[in-house]
């Protein structure tokens, strides 16, 4: 049948109502993460055509803005993004994008695998950010989706080593078997002297981690992650903390000369870069998706969610 | 005569006895920020000559160290740094120092401009280490010695808006009457709004700051200075504080995706680049010595300095 | 009046209708350097209205090409760029542009500067191509209207020494009366290593070039420009010349791993920057303006400018 | 037994007694492609230990040189170079090296491999030179050793596709066979137009190679090389070849804003992270490594290698 086939994840902000400054204030389609099926293209469109299987990218930035010019969409205030008030999100049947914010999936590239570029666009933002690549070895904090994700594409960028660090057995062997990650590190009641020992025993003659990933949001990590860099290492904040954080290891930042970045979503290429590696079999994405739900039961599937119990959680597209 | 004349300035650890994690545990000249004149070369030194007016750089790195194999020496971990134990300074009648780490003063250079090529190489290290041009405009937390030289060589290096702030109407003033910036702002008893009123005010359809410097030290002034830049703005601590500090804008580094750095004392270059701002008069820092004193009244420069009347205090060679 | 009052400048293209691979087949209005007054703004325009002076930006990208999106809108295969095939220029009454491609002129800043500022972009984008700044030196060979632009931008940007090339000394002396370059070396008769005698003279202990900026199109002064530079020295070709050149010097880009890149027109701020270079009296342009002529004697002022007598000719806006 | 055990690799010079400015004047000893075994170490020597196998980097430039204090050592004006006139070459039985000069082996990779080590940190050298990384794509000229080397290390830092270019078909298998290349043309016979229908064929939507490497040294390569770029694509001239140059494609890189550069050697890193591609498998050398003399046949490996049957000749360490 042509209709748009989307396949959502629940995001945090369908618990409380709130994702940052943002509020739902009246009832809203849910859902940023998705792939569909091309079912009708403008007189313009010249790179896709129907039936072409996609993945979506959800924020629409202006074409005007100096952000969006200057090659920083990401940073556009007038970002139209899906399921942030007072936009819809893409858990429906028709949903309408510019030609180039949907990218063509490969044949062998299934509609999960298109939804999960989302999040893997998260990963692939904040590793270029901070230009991970051969040469260089990471620490990343945090094995939920987005960390396992910002590992993987750590790995697949040419870092040699992919410490892991977080506090659920499970989740760390998960990273590992799936080669999200090459070590792990369980820190629950560890110290920031256990960390190193181990980081020593597994960097060895390599020194210390060149880069570092924080995908908690947690300042602890943080300030772990930082301080366990090399000297002019490089820092990306990628989990969504307070405004305000305490224990911020200046000093460190100082002493080495380290280089500390936030990263927020995605811009121009991320979405490209990450059908790439997909494409590429760089990294698999496929084990993510832990439990599935038809469109009909996507009550169903935001209700389970809430138990902690999935990685990633597929709604399929209407029927 | 023959003799190393030099020009000091006290330190803050000359009051403590403490440096960071430097600890003086037996006599030791002090004196790091000098200028000298050429009394004896060795037979394979060609850039110099007796008789050569220089500005002596105080820190010595070991050659074969990887940092300074990659072109960072600031950050060796053998660094042989005047006046941090065990290392003597330069306070005294002759000095050694190898070729390349003295660098050769014009003529119309005084040789208390050399002694202050020291602390404006550290305001060229922090404005080069977030590449600080034409087309960026800045704000500068701190009117002391430090942040007036950070200051002044972000107007050299081609900033049009150079914001100074302190809670010393005086020194405000001394900033904008030398040339070492062009707007000031009086903190004291201000809020984080208030500031960016006025900033408002000043850069109008400019936007906001580009660039960053905080030189105080107080985490108050990094977390205001961190949150008034533009988006993708670039940040440098250059004042020392605490080895972690609260109130850090983790939300704003990542909503604007910002670039923090650190910045420790400086490296390649840094030292040529100072002279060259004090040959071609595209700042004047003579303005900063406010007291002079005899090599024989050292001590008497000292005691002074605590009463904190003065911005740099010069001591004269021994005669 | 209300109407766009705009100066213009012939362009090469005047004498024989061609300009590269665009060829002009019917009548066409020309002209692409100029400045406008507001007649008329749009109801979403929000930065300009009626009466402002704007300097008027002569090509305009699709929003939506993946040039522009990427911060490169010169390189936009869709540009309609004003009196190129098949587009009219701006010499005429009115001219309609988008907002953010009009940069608004302050009060001190005149019409013909503000038609200047788009020679003055192109100098702007050159030397932020090759990062031009503070502890770097230049050599520019020609000394044509882009040549003298380019230099003046390089000393703006922080060049302590800009040294001018052209065959004609009048030229030369223009270049060092303004203020557009420090020194000059006068190419005639004279060979490779002349040109090296006189930079050693000039440069002395601070080596080579850093920089170099080649703006005549003429490949011998490719050849000498490339290798007067300094290791690691990066160089950017601004003259239009064949599309393949001989004697290019790649050796010397190996043995001393310099850079060369190529400059196309401008892009994301540069006329931002020329403007603000003009407001801040960085650079001088009026000299420049050698001739004027009414709007009605535009057909003369063609016909002037292939006597090669003047640097730039002004065409006043009509009556 | 305790000696210096080397393998060595003939070069161009050994035909003709030349090498661009270098001249060979009295009987010398040749070798600079080598690893080897420590048998003795200095007491200051800590990261080393007598038996340990290690890559020896050939050229030891000046502790106290501008371009080594910069990162550029291989810039170095007084770079002692094996086999380099007047510097004897490794192929000897002890060989004295500096600690950092020499590069650990894992246990798992071969004394052969460790000889090649010196080929590929030629490729790494190139490739980091324009910043190859995941999300370029290139087109290599030359099939050679290097042109074989650098696309191996292209591939390993992530480029998706890899265009190998030359006239020897066995020599294009070769390299796509032992995964050094993704793709081949024989150029032999074939036009510029003939190589873009190709590359269009490959590329397909992902539009041009974004980076080039020219290995042979020949004119027409370079400049076809250049032509097949995409937009800001980025070149680096491996291959030596005539001071000047003819055909140099200059409208080209204007057109594209393309940056050009030209590599030397190797420096910071590089031997470092070529062990580093070996000992994590990231590329297969093994192959290259088609012939094998004793190190008492040394003259005959000369000879043979003369016949342009080999790729790479490897002498044993003497018994």
């Amino acid at each position: 049948m042509d209709y748009f086939r989307k396949s959502y994840y629940k995001d945090a902000d369908a618990k409380t109502g709130c994702c940052g400054s943002f509020k739902v204030e009246k009832p809203m389609v849910l859902g940023h993460e998705s792939s569909g099926v091309i079912v009708e293209v403008g007189d313009a469109v010249s790179s896709l055509k129907v039936g072409d299987r996609v993945a979506c990218e959800p924020g629409i930035p202006s074409r005007y803005s100096q952000e969006y010019k200057s090659g920083n969409y990401n940073l556009c205030p007038h970002m139209a993004f899906a399921a942030t008030p007072p936009y819809d999100g893409t858990l429906c049947r028709y949903y309408l994008l510019p030609e180039d914010f949907c990218v063509k999936l490969p044949d062998h590239v299934s509609m999960e695998e298109g939804a999960l570029v989302e999040p893997l666009a998260v990963g692939v933002h904040a590793n270029r950010l901070v230009d991970v690549k051969f040469g260089d070895s990471i620490i990343v904090f945090g094995a939920g989706p987005v960390g396992l994700l910002c590992a993987g594409v750590a790995k697949a960028f040419g870092c040699d080593k992919v410490l892991i660090v977080d506090i659920i057995d499970e989740k760390l062997t998960f990273a590992v078997e799936h080669g999200l990650a090459t070590h792990t590190f369980n820190s629950r009641g560890k110290s920031f002297d256990d960390l190193m020992k181990e980081i020593k025993n597994i960097w060895n003659e390599d020194g210390l981690p060149t880069c570092g990933i924080e995908a908690t949001g947690n300042q602890t990590c943080t300030n772990m992650c930082i301080r366990a860099l090399a000297k002019k290492g490089r820092f990306v904040q990628v989990g969504m903390g307070p405004d305000n954080i305490d224990k911020f290891p200046l000093a460190a930042v100082m002493e080495k000369e380290l280089t500390v970045k936030g990263s927020f979503r995605y811009s121009v290429n991320d979405y490209k870069y990450a059908v790439r590696l997909l494409r590429d079999r760089k990294l698999n994405v496929k084990p993510l998706v832990t439990h599935r739900f038809k469109f009909s039961e996507a009550i169903e599937a935001y209700e389970f969610s809430k138990k902690g119990k999935s990685i990633k959680i597929m709604i399929a597209g209407p029927e």
